[in-house]
């Protein structure tokens, strides 16, 4: 039985870039089941490409087929490679860093470069600028109809060498966490910060505790403020602030039915630096 | 066979949150028919869901299974529950008023409130804030399959207990109907009413006939005047208004090929409220 | 075996126009496989629907079943037309423009109007607004499946007759090639034209080499530059721009990682003209 296929681009919904990519997957094999991850990456955004796998893939079954195709190197000697990760998915990306995440926090299994003399759609060779529709597409269904084995789809690379964007991780420093902003949960402007709930709960704060959270951006203050660490929203009036851990068991910081982003102007990657310890007593003499 | 699963969410697809929905959807089920209604309910927007939900649950067959999270409520006591329409199809979701305009129109045949310590995805136990994912996906994909019956959800419930928002029920007084401007078709910019067509019929208007409408907002009178009631916006010019009964029977603003909504900063609920009659004779002497 | 059923509209997704399309076709035939072109297309812009069907249909294997729902005539005298094309596609949509390039590159091989008596979802007779939903995914769900033939649809009409918007042929004189802009890469703000990579060819400019575009709006020079032919924007700086052959095999032109629509302010449509020669040597004495 063939294997999940599953789509994300940068390329938007609104023109018939990925519609073409569905018709060539589904002429490599009609019962082919293909889905999406998401289409609004947005344009050349690689860093956010590499999250949206992260958040995604563990929920998808071991020889699942996704193809990730930011690419702002299209045309360029950028390798194009297919990797088999720790959960037993496969991922087809350009190598540029689309699998930064994946090979930090699951680990890549093995790795291959698509040898596109072989894993090309027939009669292509004339367009250089959509190999998501002519390259990628193509090979990925051939690989989850099972036409292809992984093994076919080109020679073995080393894991190591395998692009990854700079990352800071996460620390502890006996009272405070530190980590970096790494992606906005877009339609509700929360920030998810890199720091797992694990470390977070070093500082042995519980539920209703209050936390001081600082965040800085490119060493300067951005907000400093005392907030309640809630189990879920509902913990907190609507409109109040909170700390909590996200579907991804990260720590991630909101605004009730507001948009914290939006609120205080908050950005995302390694130069927005968030801190959290617990909340410093106040008393009043 | 197993029936087919319809999402609903205000979780936008520009991140990987639906894709994760399926994923655990799909991990229940290979076989599973999986298909969305809308993920860009605004967010928090109960009413909105509501009113998706009657727009469309009728034109898919007995037996299919509606999923919707817009779930401002997340983690507090709010109930979830799933429900069996009088068409014959199920809805699951939390129960804060997304079956309100079901519940009036088409009437719930049975409620059962969802055990959540038997129906949530195994090992998601600590994530208190992905409910899409962990308890309405699982749940309802293996309601969809057959995996689970209606009985096994959870304990049944009054179907009177069923959260309502409020609405506003449309009158008809000898010569005038009242109602209120429920959503706008927002693509296009109309004005969809509670209005039945059937209501509207008592004033015997006939196509091409003039009606004199008048919007209030806050009692307030923000629009008051003459347009045609057209079978379609092709009766009328380019650029002219008109009233016409929508696509669910109700009665409906436009301006052909513009939008009425921009035009007179027109909003939604129930406290914009409009009445409709027949236009007045003009006699100049 | 059913075909592939792949809709494309204005409607957008952000309300229930399209579930209850796919429910619909879904009701028809639960095997059936229901894919999406685009539902963003600009309300109204038949041109624009025209162009996305040029861009996707060959991608789909023969027999496969498109419907195109841009209808500014909703409910005028209007015909519904379903066609064959030359790849062996089929699609169904309002006469109104919407095949205007198939037409004209691909070729019809047939035409038929769609019989409205017969080829209507039960019991729709009273709605005059939706027959995205009423005729065209019931009528194409029908064919796609199986249910009924292509003959069946309706009477046989001349193909010369099906409506076509206004084009300029691209044309070759000697050392010049001369089109029109027919749309943009939205996303990514690229410029598409209508002239084709053989007929530039026949200027016999190398990759690497320099030309000069010039592109006029209602013959006003909006921009007039010199420019390096690419095979791919990987081949040029970031932020420089470039002409290259589209996914089309069409000459288009873009700023690397940049928006040429949006720095120049271009447009789409007949009145916007574009020419290309071979750059003008320049020398310095």
């Amino acid at each position: 039985m063939s294997k999940p296929l599953i789509l994300q681009t940068d390329f938007g919904l609104a023109d018939g870039a990925v519609s073409a990519m569905y018709g060539v997957a589904f002429s490599v094999d009609e019962n082919l089941k293909i889905f999406d991850l998401t289409h609004d990456i947005q344009p050349y955004d690689v860093w956010e490409a590499s999250y949206r796998l992260i958040q995604t893939v563990s929920y998808w079954k071991a020889g699942s087929v996704f193809v990730s195709v930011v690419d702002p190197g299209v045309g360029s000697s950028r390798r194009s490679v297919a990797v088999k990760i720790k959960g037993g998915q496969y991922v087809i990306t350009p190598d540029n860093g689309t699998l930064t995440h994946l090979k930090m926090i699951v680990g890549i299994e093995e790795a291959r470069e698509i040898d596109e003399t072989k894993n090309r759609l027939p009669n292509s060779g004339e367009s250089y600028t959509f190999h998501g529709r002519d390259i990628y597409a193509y090979t990925s269904a051939r690989l989850a109809s099972g036409i292809i084995s992984f093994e076919e789809i080109g020679p073995e690379i080393d894991v190591e060498s395998i692009v990854e964007l700079t990352t800071i991780a996460p620390t502890f420093d006996h009272d405070i966490v530190r980590g970096t902003i790494d992606v906005l949960d877009v339609r509700f402007g929360s920030l998810w910060t890199n720091i797992p709930r694990e470390m977070f709960k070093q500082l042995n704060v519980s539920f209703g505790d209050r936390v001081e959270i600082c965040i800085e951006h490119a060493h300067r203050i951005v907000y400093k403020n005392i907030l309640v660490y809630a189990r879920s929203f509902a913990d907190v009036s609507t409109g109040e602030t909170l700390l909590y851990a996200n579907s991804l068991d990260r720590m991630a910081v909101a605004i009730n039915q507001g948009s914290f982003a939006k609120a205080y102007n908050i950005g995302t990657g390694i130069h927005w630096e968030i801190s959290i310890r617990r909340a410093p007593k106040i008393i009043y003499e």
